[in-house]
């Protein structure tokens, strides 16, 4: 597994085989709540100097953003080429 | 460009191709008011029924993440690789 190589799916699965049994348990609106804690944890490392935990705030987003569509049963990878692939992308800004 | 082979990087690229010169003109904090609304839009579509709303709120937010990590020259396959998919990534709760 490298960074060059690494598909939205496989990462999106990834989450799931980890940790999809207790984020399904916990339901949409407690996993909601993390994923929020760690946008916040991410504005604070906007603020900061602390590139790795930057990179690391980022990381958990994107981990609790596939979480949520894990539980809700949507699949990211589909959802972006369908929105920003497509042949009608939004222009300029999104 | 299909769902299983599309990589996290390539869309972190893509994004970067169409809108960074806007985005990074804007700042970070700008842009982070814009990634916010887009994930209040995401709560209100999980509090909805409506499936083709729900996945394109998804890929709004993962969009605004992406532009958000390209304006802070972060690399989010190089992030998520080494918090998640490294030989000690967190365990049973992320």
């Amino acid at each position: 597994m490298n960074s060059d190589s690494l598909t939205l799916r496989q990462f999106q699965k990834h989450i799931s085989d980890k940790y999809e049994a207790t984020d399904r348990a916990r339901g949409s609106a407690g996993t909601f709540l993390w994923f929020i804690e760690e946008v916040g944890e991410l504005a604070t490392a906007l603020h900061g100097k602390d590139r790795a935990n930057l990179e690391e705030e980022f990381a958990d987003v994107i981990a609790w953003l596939c979480t949520l569509a894990n539980i809700n049963d949507v699949d990211l990878a589909d959802a972006v080429i369908r929105k920003y692939l497509s042949k009608d992308p939004p222009q300029g800004t999104k």
